[in-house]
């Protein structure tokens, strides 16, 4: 028996009305923002791809080649097709506000939570350097999450280049930054001791290793936090200059109605190479252990390297795969109305043309509804309708109908009564 | 500058409203008629796409081997992942009637109209023999059709056993049954002297030509073609019961509101090899030229080619590809307000926090709003506000502020008039 590929699922309907109920509401949550949908195809060229990914995602994605040796790979983020447009779409009105949905690819070892097809919901403004763009980008995905029944979240927020200052005061001297951001990131994994180590191994010295640690392991109260911070570093320009970008987020995230959830955590640095500006990562209260369910940030400088025009960006991308287990631990879906509404009993063959009228009238009202083609008997009938989790069933039968009459059954209750043909769209509204 | 793989597109923002508002449209549809989602991935095993697909579709599949030489290909359809759920599910509840919408991939040469991404929405019911599962499948597809703005249809439908039978009668001699529906399928590109030309090639007596020609070329009115070829099939057991079949159809057809549009059509063989009942495509009236907008038909054999117990299935799959652009063509798009409704504009900076709580009290109400995030002067944003097709702003300027006033602006006729603050939302419903 064929299964789906190692890392991939198939999802039977329980499952995807879920996934589609969740999907749905994100995307209203997005366009009532003002994002706009932009398609780009499943695979990219390989060349495209490489631009942008560090090693550890080239290694991840899905390569190939077509039947005209054209290198392919599927997309890994639905970021860099978006960089793709944004360069070569000179035209787009800044600025632009897009969203895409869908899966992305990743060869990865397969596990419990992590899956080689897993979907992305991602949004992004293009053309503003005005951190009321990032601030934006927060509070549409807190409302997305509100909207799908989470109640209370920590959004950790971070500049990459108060990191930056913090690296330069520390006086720890590296080429990379990004490698300290790197083994600052893996803290949680490996703990201070293993930070302090592999630190050392690069060549920091123990004041620096204590300067930095000390920093980056302040988190809380945006007001308090920055205020610290900033006497700490000592004048250094890069760094007042992002604590002021992340107090005037605070601000804003007062107007977007957002504010008491926002945390400063200095030690968050995101793995990602390209992040320019703000960093930031959306938790779950209550359910900080399963790890963030949004991460994202700002990244300028990404357009020019595919040859665009310098343009600011800024993004996040809200992970499914982490949010509908945790909806389902939250029981979230319990309280939600899913598949279809009511079942069209036919008594008798002979009614059953009769039947389909019927069933054709719901449906024409949009209300979702079936009935059995097996032309089972009257139980078989009512057995599937309570399998499918019906609430109301339509019961024709031939004496009922002499009078223009149906029968309508309550499927919880198993009440019965007789109403008029004439009045059953009444009946559903 | 980077493009879109050879054969694949970018949908911009215009664009992709238009197709969601589609696609959105065929999953209520889909969804009223209790058809339930199922997901599989865009990928499955080489070896599982291979037994279902004819040379042809395997040569047109997207092959790649995974980091482990795991042999994968992309899917070409819906149906052969839908296959491998159904064999490996036994205990999903039969009948089982599910819809998946969404890209395919195929390897062809592209035009105008042919891509190598392509948009598929796709039904089957599986496990229901009796026709009234092929009829509900015309039924679901032309009630789609509607709902995105078509008003007539052409269904044409035929049998592959009735085409057998004519095979039959006619006394021609072949091996594979199939290649002659091949030959008659490509009546329309070749003319009946290139079939004739061809059926002779593979040994077909005159006689056998002229019975064939004359019998695939009858369509029409269902009753009065059906009797017709009773007539002339001399008994033909197979034949008589495809002709009982396909007049069952138009019975159903009439319960199920659609049997004006049912012609019969003998010469709809449909490619594919896996055929075994009624088969059928769906043109649009006045359209007829830009070929099927949907296709498909019985398949009782293929779960049994997969190991599966023996499973009847027929299903439809709508080209999305070809209804955009004939939507476009109908001008159906005109009439639908897509995209953001309302645009919030700040006069001046120092009512950017009040403007901003405004837009998220709109936001939070489900309306989509939008403001301009750089900042610009009146003229700039309510320029902004004309080029996303905005129908209403909601000008917020200090003086107003101060008696709790904002300024409603039609920006059509371009009336203004102040409202209260308080009454903001009421003005919206």
């Amino acid at each position: 028996m064929f299964q789906p590929p190692r890392g991939t699922r198939d999802f039977l309907p329980d499952e995807m009305y879920k996934r589609n109920w969740v999907l749905d509401r994100i995307r209203s949550v997005f366009e009532a923002y003002g994002y706009e949908p932009l398609g780009t195809p499943a695979f990219e060229s390989w060349e495209m791809l490489k631009v942008k990914s560090g090693e550890d995602v080239i290694n991840q994605i899905y390569y190939f080649k077509d039947k005209s040796d054209r290198e392919l790979g599927l997309r890994f983020e639905w970021t860099t097709s978006l960089i793709r447009v944004i360069s070569s779409h000179r035209e787009l009105p800044k600025p632009f506000k897009r969203y895409a949905i869908g899966p992305v690819w990743r060869y990865e070892r397969p596990s419990e939570k992590r899956f080689r097809e897993f979907y992305q919901a991602d949004i992004d403004i293009v053309g503003v350097s005005d951190p009321v763009a990032d601030t934006e980008i927060l509070a549409v995905a807190v409302d997305c999450f509100k909207a799908i029944g989470f109640d209370d979240f920590i959004i950790r927020l971070n500049d990459r280049r108060l990191l930056e200052a913090i690296l330069e005061t520390s006086g720890i001297r590296v080429e990379d930054p990004l490698e300290v951001f790197r083994i600052i990131d893996k803290i949680d994994k490996i703990g201070e001791s293993g930070v302090r180590e592999e630190l050392t191994k690069i060549g920091a010295s123990e004041r620096s290793i204590y300067f930095i640690l000390e920093l980056t392991s302040k988190k809380g109260d945006p007001s308090q936090i920055l205020d610290e911070t900033r006497t700490r570093l000592g004048g250094n320009e890069k760094g007042i200059n992002a604590i002021d970008i992340l107090s005037t987020i605070v601000d804003y995230a007062s107007y977007y109605g957002i504010a008491s959830s926002i945390k400063i955590d200095l030690g968050l640095a995101r793995g990602l190479d390209y992040y320019t500006g703000p960093v930031f990562e959306i938790l779950a209260k209550g359910y900080e252990d399963y790890g963030s369910i949004a991460g994202g940030g700002r990244y300028d400088k990404v357009v020019e390297i595919y040859g665009g025009e310098p343009t600011p960006m800024t993004g996040i991308a809200l992970g499914i795969e982490r949010i509908v287990p945790l909806l389902e631990k939250k029981g979230v879906f319990k309280n939600i109305d899913l598949g279809i509404e009511t079942f069209v009993v036919a008594i008798s063959e002979s009614v059953l043309p009769t039947a389909i009228e019927i069933v054709q009238i719901l449906r024409r009202a949009g209300i979702p509804t079936d009935f059995d083609h097996l032309k089972r008997n009257l139980s078989k009938q009512l057995n599937l309708a309570n399998r499918k989790g019906v609430k109301t069933a339509v019961i024709v039968g031939e004496r009922e109908l002499i009078d223009g009459m149906v029968i309508i059954r309550n499927m919880k209750t198993r009440e019965q009564r007789e109403i008029k043909l004439e009045n059953l769209l009444e009946e559903f509204r």
